[in-house]
């Protein structure tokens, strides 16, 4: 089964350690909002979808156990606690979004006299659960689209091999994972021959995050290093290259993982399509295009210590024209067609 | 000055040891024949040149303080004590074909009835000393030819930026460097702003050695990693990539450590000049392509630990139709006429 990064149930809440992966599979209970921002902020739990749900469901189990007298108090207990949860790692924008969205629905929920204290605190604790079930929903239909679109390249119907890059599984989001929802999806329909995920230095996303959910999960799986990507792809038949992304542009531009824009310009050379997996959330209609994310440069010493200068970009940008399709849990969207689909929604 | 990793005088041999680089730059001395058998098949000293020479110097040394009363048993310690060498790294076919050439020289003077003993031994001295100057004198070369290609794209004479990838430099040869000779001679003129070095996983030769090679002589040095290479020609300036080789086919496809095909591709993605830099002795008319050099699968657990499957090919194949130019020491040739010149020579 699909490992669990998240183990939630009303009251309960644990989290995978990632930190101590993949030696260690150890899970850590979290008891309420200080534990919450503890994990996020010691980076125990990773992932711009985890890491919202995480925050999110940290409060849900601190509420579960406590009693509010007024409608005003709960109100204030969630949007003080939520705005801490935000603190814990400002650039992750998710849990930004969803503090604002269940404070937004607190400030609601006060004003409609209709509703007692303790329906309010039932709305609020199923509002941060579904959070949990839409991420892997959304999950599973990305899944879903993303193997229909890599198999209906082909004639017959036969299995394939694919690339993917750093880690976009269970590990990063809810369950499931988006371009990780792919390659599972495949494998539940019998039609994976392979899945070939790079080490994705300097973190070894790859190498520790990935692979570790592959072996355990008993897919057939090799990795590859980096720099390995052209060679495989002209030793071996990929049928596609899937990539997670951590922002979409209008146009289709994306940015990922550094090694992405690399890793398309090479599926391009070799006639590989290059698709990316993301949830409608990570397509921002505000940013026209790649020239304007901002790429986090992270200090040299993740790279060397023999004292010469590194240039280490976290991320990269992949142009619009070097991407097949952006999948997502609504379908499979042209770069081209991206901003007019999602604005007639 | 340029980092000496072999430094030899008459009767006296010492090696940079290159197991304790970056850390420790400490020098071993080598004493004879079983010394050199040692540091070799344990890569204290690496790189098929520099391997050859610190071979055959090794035996330089030991035979310098001996005296013997004939010329066969001169020949007869030549000729064993070379066979033991080749023996340290059988893959290693520099080794072979120098022990070969040194064979070959001992008998011709042992039938020469004009040389005496003492005549022979100064001889064979001087073949095995010839061999370290001409590797510097051949690796000149190469940087003056490469340099003057790389520059002479360009209208105005200006500094330029260049990449590289794995250890090219005075740690693989016996000095100067091919790929990185040819960096040391553009900052010799002045006109290099910037080099940058790839990591080069699994074994972080760019990293390791490289970089070291960069800092100690003070040129201008960034390292990036492995899956930067695209982000980097896009986002700086590059105007040539210069790599070194393993083998060139008759053809001009390319065998060299695993990444450098990926950086062709990336090249040409972006129009950036791509180099191979070596000496003729690495051009081998008997392969007619690519397809027939084998590649060296190396160990899985040289990549990771947790039990998934690795491919670790060593090295990758670049197509000639990726290469600008091979960078020799009787000057930059294209793959097209790469066999004629050779031939007419």
């Amino acid at each position: 089964m699909s490992l669990e990064s998240i183990k939630y149930a009303p009251g309960r809440l644990e989290i995978l350690d990632q930190l101590l992966l993949p030696v260690q599979s150890k899970y850590l209970e979290v008891k309420g909002v200080e534990d919450g921002w503890k994990v996020i902020n010691k980076m125990q739990v990773r992932g711009a979808p985890a890491i919202a749900i995480v925050g999110c469901l940290s409060l849900a189990v601190e509420i579960f156990g406590e009693n509010f007298e007024t409608k005003k108090s709960l109100r204030q207990e969630i949007e003080g606690k939520l705005n801490y949860l935000v603190s814990a790692r400002p650039t992750a924008v998710n849990m930004k979004i969803a503090a604002d969205e269940l404070i937004g629905l607190a400030n609601e929920l006060t004003k409609d006299e209709n509703v007692t204290t303790e329906a309010m605190k039932t709305r609020f604790l199923k509002a941060t659960e579904d959070m949990l079930q839409k991420d892997i929903a959304d999950n599973k239909a990305i899944g879903t689209y993303g193997a229909k679109a890599i198999l209906e390249r082909f004639t017959k119907e036969a299995p394939v091999r694919v690339l993917t890059h750093c880690n976009t599984g269970s590990l990063a989001t809810a369950g499931y994972g988006t371009a990780l929802g792919v390659v599972r999806k495949l494998h539940e329909l019998k039609l994976l021959e392979h899945v070939y995920c790079t080490e994705t230095r300097p973190y070894n996303q790859g190498a520790r995050l990935t692979a570790y959910e592959l072996v355990h999960e008993k897919l057939p799986a090799t990795l590859v290093l980096d720099s390995m990507v052209a060679a495989l792809l002209r030793a071996k038949h990929i049928a596609a290259v899937v990539v997670g992304a951590d922002r979409v542009a209008a146009n289709g531009d994306t940015a990922n993982k550094i090694g992405t824009y690399q890793i398309a310009v090479v599926a391009k050379h070799h006639d590989v399509p290059f698709y990316v997996a993301a949830p409608l959330t990570s397509i921002d209609l505000q940013i026209p295009s790649g020239d304007h994310i901002i790429i986090e440069e992270r200090p040299d010493r993740e790279m060397t210590h023999v004292g010469i200068n590194c240039w280490n970009p976290a991320f990269d940008v992949t142009p619009a024209s070097l991407i097949t399709g952006i999948i997502t849990e609504i379908g499979v969207l042209t770069p081209q067609h991206l901003k007019e689909v999602i604005s007639a929604m």
